[in-house]
């Protein structure tokens, strides 16, 4: 599915819908990394180790219909630029708050897909002394990385060279996520490690 | 603005939508209880206070349409019901969480508005140590109260006999919020005087 905000760009209902389909390792049977984050998180709520949701799709509801004894139809909506980022919750009495996206780009992470609200919004979070981090998967590498705000809003607002940031650098100072079965991206032990 | 469920249940897409348009007070001049939070959390973005955001209702897609150089229309769309609260984020640290409803009632607050989910919600909010609460509005009053989610726990989990929290209780055991102009209903400064 790819959708268009009214600028023409693309939009992608999950974020991570460029996934490798001939990818056949363990942890990542073709699955996007947002079915990947919905079964963790719904193991992880089963379990009562945190509560982290993501977020409704933001839109902008114009029209409905409601029919006699069935549901109200929407009718015409559009979709609306999200304003913050798309999972957060609470872990260990401590706010979380995550954005998740995938690249099949092979040496970077491509800015193209966090809006700049998006990127200010994880500042603001680390400000106030949340948890702020990316999760970061390189479908062609079957890699799924941590990577702290901090590092991002680095490259994000603080450089101008480059409008991605190098793999190297996220290998260097983001952490990769285990993967399994259940938790399928265990990403509370990697909290664990670089946070508590 | 009524929508359905499949169930049939009513919707309200404001869950504040049934304000009393004759209401002339200087705090709550015909907004809805929605609205004054939207103002009041934008007002505190724009200070740096907290980040707190409500989330977008949730919408199960059906259809789009991809007109060419156009934004992507959603054709069928149906409402979900919310499996957590409307509102969350942080502030001084905290994980903060709530859900906000207005009633017409003069006496009580009817359960009717909240769903199981929102219930069990707040309540693993309160066990991860975030601060769980509802904001209720008395609209015929023209009263906002902040009420701690450990109090409405008990009259929706612990007691069977009714299916309302009486006024009285709310009063006693909740806390007014003040409303003025900017920002209309200072709930961080209630937050402040409980929590903290």
């Amino acid at each position: 599915m790819a959708f268009r905000y009214p600028s023409g760009k693309k939009y992608a209902a999950s974020s991570a819908s460029t996934i490798s389909s001939t990818n056949k390792s363990f942890g990542n049977r073709g699955m996007s990394l947002e079915q990947d984050l919905n079964e963790t998180n719904i193991y992880y709520q089963s379990t009562g180790q945190c509560v982290i949701h993501k977020k409704p799709t933001p839109v902008q509801i114009v029209n409905v219909d409601y029919p006699k004894r069935s549901a109200a139809k929407i009718t015409e909506a559009y979709f609306k630029q999200p304003s913050t980022t798309d999972y957060n919750g609470i872990y260990r009495g401590k706010y979380i708050d995550f954005e998740a996206k995938e690249t099949r780009n092979k040496t970077s992470f491509p800015f193209n897909n966090i809006h700049v609200h998006q990127a200010e919004h994880m500042k603001a979070v680390m400000k106030h002394e949340g948890i702020a981090f990316l999760i970061i998967r390189f479908s062609k590498h079957n890699q799924t990385y941590l990577y702290d705000a901090s590092h991002f809003s680095w490259w994000y607002f603080e450089q101008s060279d480059r409008k991605s940031i190098p793999k190297d650098d996220i290998e260097r100072d983001g952490h990769l996520i285990p993967e399994g079965y259940a938790p399928r991206l265990d990403y509370l032990s990697t909290i664990d490690k670089i946070y508590f």
